[in-house]
């Protein structure tokens, strides 16, 4: 039950608006916009990108929890049960998956 | 505590193989692969992208599962806690962003 | 004048079909599922990701022409001129970004 | 011969850098950055986004020449010829996609 509490999470706090869950493509936009600033994260962190002065220093965690954010409030808007979603992750990870790279 | 059962499921299949987490760059290109399979999934599902015969019909859960697994990955990479990061998203949540939507 | 015989090829094309050009946030989701198929390319090329068979070996040159031509799907359907978008990013090059990067 | 001047254009300015392209996953995360601000801003022209303060009221069109150059430097990096591209994209539309959607 990891994500139950997530997306009870932000339930409670999107609630509160007038317009709960904006249309899958504007979150997916959303989606789209917060893996660009991971993006310009690790550039700065662990490539070339010289940062403009000015540019805050945002932490790689941060950036990722924005991006699941926006993943629960899709997930909530449809009423996808991620904790499903994800065993079914684990399944195809331990099954197709499970001799896809090289063991120790 | 919601994601450190996430990081630790991912951590125990991981752990198998000999390189147990790519290069930041390389996981991003990861993110960036998955987030293309949800909009194609979101632009078949709510809008007008016609499906090739043969598409397989996934479902939009575990195309976030996928994504959630890539950034699970990262963040166990950096030894970065995606609840310590939550607890951050949530405090902007009810800070700074807590009067940015019209409320009901 | 470079991208516009690039705009009109995309026109020519587009004009035989009944809805011409779809919605801004559709065409966004295209380019982020094209943005994916070349982020997938460059993992194949250039990094860890083992391909499962079957796995076509798309062209990196291809996969950016999608994009292209998606970009210029964008822009048709809003009346922007690439090619004077174009002389603002070289512009910025030379202003604001000459002394960006470390110089030979 | 449409991407050729473009392509030049890239190479013109980023010769005097003494790293003159960055390596392909350090350009792919640009790319995802820059798809990033478009869909920002797609969010705030056509979509629900409420812009913060001082956001900047960035063209759309700029955003796609952002990206444009941003694949131009992957494709001058790699010796790539995108005007060959183009012209297999349009061979792909007139052939395999041309009956992809309803007609006029």
């Amino acid at each position: 039950m990891s994500f139950k509490e997530i997306q009870k999470d932000v339930n409670d706090w999107t609630k509160q608006f007038k317009i709960q869950y904006w249309e899958p493509h504007e979150i997916l936009a959303r989606v789209t916009e917060e893996v660009g600033e991971l993006a310009r994260e690790i550039n700065s962190l662990y490539g070339p990108k010289v940062k403009k002065v000015g540019e805050r220093d945002i932490h790689l965690g941060e950036e990722m929890g924005d991006i699941m954010f926006t993943l629960a409030c899709l997930a909530n808007s449809k009423g996808i049960d991620l904790d499903e979603a994800w065993q079914k992750v684990m399944n195809k990870c331990y099954g197709r998956d499970n001799d896809r790279y090289e063991k120790k």
